[in-house]
């Protein structure tokens, strides 16, 4: 069965703890909006996607759980817009879940002011939006993992393939089935994956401790190396594409994602292996025209020093650790995915801008 | 001062122990081969070169610390060669005790045969040369410190120039300098090392541990990074060239070394940053045609999915751990620095034939 990190039905929320993985599976009920923020913070929930659809579906069962008692129009408004505000709060460098709250707040503004709401219809209506949320960004992820596997079909022509992917961008980091680790997953059920590479990542150890989980969970035969296992792999185990997701892609198709992803798009590169991004487009930022203006958030030197509060490293050696490197577009050589399809990095532009028309 | 991992004088060996390190800096007494075995079985030594002068001085004490009582000439003779017999199996991977028991073996039997050998005058001879081949390695890895400096500074000009490395190649792996970090230690020491970058090389942290260690300890301005995170260093850090040392180097140039290093020669030709091997004449096999004729040793896979004996890794997970992988000699762009000099790999083999004749 496929990996559920977000569980949800009407009323009724749980996240899997996944400060607890891979060691221990727990699902917790998140009833409030409070849940919801004290959970995001303490990253029991992580992946832009992720926290934005748990911030908002939060909401949505609080408000389930309210009814109708003693409710006005505006002081649900006021409620929701405060709710927002504080699930921005609990995690603020998550740009997913602050573009949600822009446009959930604005939509409740829009709503309440039309004739006719009353406050059991704004409730409802926010209760489908943030649902709505979930279903798009899973059925977003379905299309991806359908538009990229086939895609390095077409290039291979017969036979099975092997695919290397880097961090974690699977059921764990989305409202489920993933974007680069949901092209693997397609590929799989396709019965066309012969083997799956993960790196660990560090320094977090998102490939060691999440992907992995995720692939064994899947039974999608995976082999786990380092970092630094990449080239050496590419050119001795037949890999045929890598697949990353992204933090941000920009205008010209540079993108920024997990720091060594830029390393492995050279690697890629220098074995003529097809190297793709995948995304949906809401992870596209058109208003930046190349990577050079992306800004990288440096981390924690101790997150690099330490392995599960043990350290590691010698004491007092200076530390540089950058969150992301960007990749620039002449290095994604088989394509960017996007729900609507594989593009070249120069006709990302015009096939989003093509696409907002059609919606 | 300069970091000692062996600390020698006639009668007297000591050994910083690896591993309490980088916590604690303990040495301990080496007074018998029983004990310079059982140091280099549960690794308190490593490093190729280490190992052999370890177990080749633990010898020296002992046949010192003995004295003349009762002794023979065919008894002593006996004696040398049950112990180095007992030294080579105490880590039978280890390349260089196994040469240096071979060679001290045939030399100790040629002087036995010799006409006036006494049980002193062989005793004596034995001590002497453990002594030289300590002064040797450490003469040698001067020499290359000395060559790849030169080389590095005669490319760049004027400037401080910074520097990138992998794994430990210095005190810690070496009679003492160390070879690619001794290249690093002759920059600094002629005041124009402006930083090191040294990569953390997963999966058994090295460069963490032992590399960072003796930056710190000699007070080389030094930054502690992921391998994944050497590309992206490349590109902001203004990185002057590479330098890793060689388990293997062989005739064609072709070069073993610890893994990652192929990934790294990748990423510094992209950048057009030059990328030099350096290594005594002892670790060159001019037997070998070229790399792929290398056996590489695949380590257990506990090694990358646990951490200081803490699981970090999802269980079950299936993992590849090879221990070292294969530099082809065109990405060695910068040369091969041994202790005549540094030379473009297809220069290799004439190099060090020519030197075998002069001596």
């Amino acid at each position: 069965m496929e990996l559920e990190a977000i569980r949800y039905s009407r009323g009724c929320l749980q996240i899997l703890n996944q400060l607890l993985l891979p060691h221990q599976s727990l699902y917790e009920e998140i009833g409030s909006v409070n849940q919801g923020g004290e959970a995001i913070r303490a990253m029991k929930v992580r992946g832009a996607p992720a926290i934005a659809i748990v911030g908002c579906l939060s909401l949505a069962v609080e408000l389930y759980a309210k009814g109708n008692v003693e409710q006005t129009v505006s002081n649900l408004e006021k409620f929701v817009l405060d709710s927002l505000c504080y699930l921005v709060s609990a995690r603020p460098t998550a740009v997913n879940m602050a573009r949600a709250a822009q446009d959930l707040g604005h939509f409740v503004c829009q709503e309440a002011k039309r004739e006719g709401t009353t406050a059991e219809s704004l409730r409802e209506s926010v209760i489908s939006w943030a649902e709505a949320m979930l279903d798009k960004d899973l059925k977003d992820n379905r299309s991806i993992g359908e538009h990229g596997a086939c895609h390095l079909l077409q290039q291979v022509g017969q036979g099975n393939v092997t695919v290397l992917t880097h961090c974690n961008t699977g059921s764990l980091a989305t409202a489920g089935y993933g974007t680069a680790l949901g092209v693997i997953r397609s590929l799989h059920t396709m019965g066309r994956l012969e083997r799956v590479y993960c790196t660990e990542t560090r320094p977090y150890n998102q490939g060691a401790r999440l992907t992995a989980y995720e692939l064994v969970y899947e039974q999608i035969p995976a082999t786990l190396i380092t970092d630094s296992m990449a080239a050496v792999a590419m050119k001795e185990k037949k890999i045929s594409a890598v697949f990353v997701g992204a933090d941000r892609v920009v205008a010209n198709g540079d993108t920024a994602n997990k720091v060594g992803t830029y390393q492995l798009a050279i690697a890629a590169k220098h074995h003529g292996i097809p190297f793709y991004v995948a995304a949906p487009s809401t992870s596209c930022d058109l208003s930046l025209e190349h990577g050079g203006q992306i800004i990288i958030e440096e981390r924690p030197s101790q997150e690099l020093t330490d392995i599960n509060g043990v350290r590691v490293a010698a004491p007092a050696i200076g530390v540089w650790n950058p969150a992301f490197d960007v990749t620039p577009h002449d290095l994604i050589t088989g394509g960017i995915v996007t729900e609507f399809g594989v593009c070249a990095p120069a006709e990302l532009q015009a096939v989003l801008t093509q696409a907002v028309k059609k919606v």
